[in-house]
C-alpha cells in the first residue's frame, strides 16, 4: 500500500493475540512468528527510527516461558531495563545502564515477554522529538512522548509496547499511528523504575494492534484480569466535546461523527454530555501540578545539567520554579473536586467518547502534537483507550477516545473493544 | 555521661540551628563547627556503625553556599546520590552507583547541605538490621529502618538526616534514639530516587536534634515554609490510645502520662479521644497494601535474586504474592474511608498525642522494634512528629508522637515544638 512514491506506507500492525492463536493451532511456529517481527525491524528501522537500541537476537535468547510466548516487546526509553541502557531521550544519560528492571518490565518478562529494545522517547517524555517517523507517512509525526512504542507497533516491529502518559503520551501517539493505546487507571501498572516527570500524573500504559491485545498484554503488567468476553448489551455512550472542542480539526469532527454513527448502528445509545465548569478549571490545573512537580523530579538535571536541556523543557522548568506551593495545593484541590464530580457524570453514561487528539498527526517532525484532549483525563486518573480504525482525508489515522470511571478498566476495555468492532464493521 | 562502664553513652545530638546561630554571631567558625561533627564521626563510627560509606572531607569540598551553610547531612542508603554508592541494605546492590541524586538530595544540596555519607538502612528499608547500635547504649537497637540516620543525629555526627517511613521507619528510630523525627504529609518531600517498597505508603522524612531543626531542614526538601513562630495559645490535645494500647510498655505509659501532665502544666487542654472502629480496620489494611505493592516494587529482585533476600523479607513477599487485587482494592477503600473519618476527628482537637513506639528500644540488635503506633498514621498520610526529652527507667529515651491533619505540617511542627519545650521545662 503506497500513498505516494516518496513516502511508502510502512504501517502494518500485527496482533499478538492472533499470532498466539496461530501458534497454538500449529498454523505457524514461534520462531517463524518472531522472525516476522525481526524482519519488520530489519526492513523498516532505518526509515522510521523507532529504537534507541535494539537486539532481537539477544532478546529471543533471554525470553522465559510464559503466556506472552517470547514475543517481542518495545519498552519506552525512560523505563529502566537491566540489559539495555536507559537514556531518557537526553544526552545527560548517554551510556546510563541501570542495575535493575523497572517493575513493569520484570512483571512482563516473568510472563514471557522479550524486551527487544528501548523505544524512542521525546526528551524526558516531554515535547522535544528524537527523530521517529510515522509509519503511515514518514513526513508526519508519530506523536509523543511514547513515539517509538506507538510507531513500532504500527510498523509491526513488535506486537506489544510499554509507554507512559503524563499529558497525552499514550493516547495521542496511538491516535496518530493508528494503533490501540491504553492508559490505565492511575497507579494500576507500577511506576517504579520509570523516570518521574510528575508523580501525580505519570501513568504507564500500553500499545498494541487492537484493544483486546492491549487488555491481554496489560493483564501481566497489572496482575489483574483485564481480558473479557463481549458486552451483554450495547453501551450507553456520552459524547463529550469538552470545553476544548474548538480545537478539533474537521477530520476529527468527521471521525467522531462516524464513530458515533457506527456505534448507533451497532445498537449503542449516544447522548451528548457536557461537563460542568469544574472540568475547565481542572484542565488549567494540569500544567500547574505537572510543572511544579517536574521542577522537583528533575532537580538533579536542572541543577547540574541545565545547559543540556532543550529550550521547551527549560522554559517549562523555569515556569515550574515560579509556581508557589499555594498555587500547587489549590490546583490539587481543583483536581480532587473534579474527580468527585466525575463520579456523577458516570452515573448517567457507561463511557465518555471524546477525541484522542485534535486531529491527525502534524506534518511536522519537529512537533509531537498537543495533548489537548488528554490532559484532563490523565489528571482524573481514569482509564482511557484510543480506538483506531478511522482515517482522515489525507489517509492518516485518527483515533477516538473511550474514557471510563476509575478502576473500571476491564469494563472500559470491553466497551472500547465493542466500539473497535463497530467501527471496523 | 556514662550509665555503665561497658556501654558508654555516645549520645550527644547537636542542633544545627544553634550552630548556625553561633556562626552568625561570630561565636564559632564554620570550619570549627564542621570539624565538631567530623570528630564525632571519627570518634564514634566504629562503635556505632551509622554509615555504609562516608567521606567528610569530600563532602565539605563539594558543598555549595546556602542556608544550610555546608553543614553535614546523613542520607539513608535507599536514597540515590551521584557521588556515593546506594546499596539499599542489600548485597544485591553491592557497588551500585546511581547516575543522579534523588530529588530530595538535589534540593538539599542546592540549599547548602553537605552529604557526608550514606547511612545504614535495614534490608530494603524493611526489618533486617545492618549492625547500627543505639548511641544511648550500644546493647540496644537504634530502631529502623532509618537506623543510621537516627543514630547519627543522636551521636552528633551530623545535625540533619534524611530517612523514609513506610510503616514506622522515621518515628520509631527517632523515639529509640531520643531525637526529633518528622514524617511529613504523604508526598510533601519528593520521593523520586528513593527505592520504592510501597508507593502508597513510602514517605521521606527527616531527623534532627529538635523539632525546630526538623522544620528548618524540611523547608528545603519541601520548598515550603515550615518554620514558624510560637503558638498563640496552648493547644487542644487529643490523647489517642488507639486500639493498640495493650501493646504499650509500662515505660511508655509513664512517658505519655508525663507528657500530658507537662502539656497541661504549660496550659494545654488534654482530652481522651478514642478512634472509631474504621481505624482498627485501617491498621489491618496497612500490611495488605504494603505487601501487595512490595512484591511489585521488588519484582526484579524477587525474580532474579530471591536467594539473596533475607528470610523476613522473603516471607513478606511470598505473602504479598497471595494477596489478590480484590483484597488490595478493598484495603485501599478502607484507607480512604478512614482518611475521611480522620477529618472529623480533627474537628474536635488540634493534634492527637499517641506513643511513638511500644516502649524504649529493644535490647536486641537483631530487632528494630515494631511499628505498632506508626502504621496507621503512615497509611493516613498525615504529618507525624516524634517529640523527645523523656527517658525510661533503663535510662533509654522514649518518645511521644504528635499527629496532625494532612497538609497542616507547619502547624503540626509548631505544636510539636511547643510540646518539646513543655516537656523540657
Amino acid at each position: 500500500m503506497t500513498f505516494d512514491d516518496n513516502t511508502p506506507c510502512l504501517a502494518a500492525p500485527v496482533s499478538g493475540l492472533e499470532i498466539i492463536q496461530r501458534i497454538d493451532s500449529g498454523e505457524t511456529g514461534l520462531e517463524e512468528a518472531y522472525a516476522g517481527f525481526a524482519n519488520a525491524y530489519a526492513d523498516k528501522e532505518e526509515a522510521l527510527s523507532c529504537f534507541v537500541t535494539a537486539d532481537y537476537e539477544r532478546a529471543a535468547e533471554r525470553a522465559s516461558a510464559g503466556p506472552l510466548r517470547g514475543l517481542p516487546v518495545g519498552v519506552k526509553d525512560i523505563i529502566d531495563t537491566d540489559d539495555f541502557p536507559t537514556r531518557h531521550g537526553s544526552q545527560i544519560y548517554a551510556g546510563h545502564a541501570p542495575r535493575e528492571d523497572a517493575s513493569a518490565v520484570s512483571l512482563m518478562r516473568a510472563a514471557g515477554g522479550a524486551v527487544v529494545g528501548k523505544t524512542v522517547t521525546t526528551e524526558f517524555a516531554y515535547f522535544t522529538p528524537r527523530g521517529t517517523k510515522n509509519p503511515w507517512n514518514r513526513e508526519y509525526s508519530p506523536g509523543g512522548s511514547s513515539s517509538g512504542s506507538a510507531a513500532g507497533v504500527a510498523a509491526g516491529m513488535f506486537p506489544f509496547a510499554i509507554g507512559t502518559q503524563t499529558g497525552g503520551s499514550v493516547i495521542r501517539p496511538a491516535s496518530y499511528c493508528g494503533v490501540a493505546g491504553y492508559k490505565p487507571t492511575y497507579g494500576l501498572i507500577p511506576t517504579y523504575g520509570a523516570k518521574t516527570f510528575s508523580h501525580s500524573l505519570d501513568t504507564l500504559g500500553v500499545f498494541a494492534a487492537t484493544v483486546p491485545d492491549c487488555a491481554f498484554f496489560a493483564s501481566f503488567l497489572t496482575g489483574r484480569t483485564l481480558e473479557s468476553t463481549a458486552l451483554e448489551k450495547p453501551p450507553l455512550i456520552g459524547f463529550c466535546p469538552t470545553s476544548q472542542w474548538e480545537h478539533v480539526s474537521e477530520d476529527m469532527r468527521e471521525a467522531m461523527d462516524t464513530a458515533m454513527a457506527k456505534a448507533r448502528a451497532a445498537g449503542a445509545t449516544v447522548i451528548e454530555h457536557d461537563l460542568p465548569s469544574i472540568f475547565t478549571r481542572a484542565i488549567d490545573a494540569h500544567p500547574v501540578i505537572q510543572n511544579y512537580e517536574a521542577v522537583r523530579a528533575l532537580a538533579w538535571e536542572w541543577t547540574n545539567h541545565r545547559d543540556k536541556l532543550g529550550p521547551k523543557l527549560s522554559e517549562t522548568l523555569e515556569e515550574g520554579e515560579t509556581i508557589t506551593p499555594e498555587s500547587y495545593d489549590a490546583a490539587r484541590r481543583v483536581a480532587k473536586a473534579a474527580r468527585l464530580a466525575l463520579s456523577n457524570v458516570f452515573a448517567d453514561v457507561d463511557i465518555l467518547l471524546t477525541p484522542s487528539s485534535e486531529g491527525t498527526a502534524p506534518k511536522d517532525l519537529e512537533s509531537t502534537g498537543m495533548p489537548t484532549f488528554n490532559k484532563l483525563w490523565t489528571l482524573m486518573g481514569v482509564p482511557c483507550i484510543n480506538v483506531s480504525g478511522l482515517f482522515a482525508s489525507n489517509h492518516m489515522p485518527v483515533g477516538v477516545q473511550v474514557v471510563a470511571p476509575a478502576m473500571s478498566d476491564r469494563r472500559a476495555l470491553q466497551t472500547a473493544s465493542w466500539l473497535e468492532q463497530a467501527i471496523a464493521a
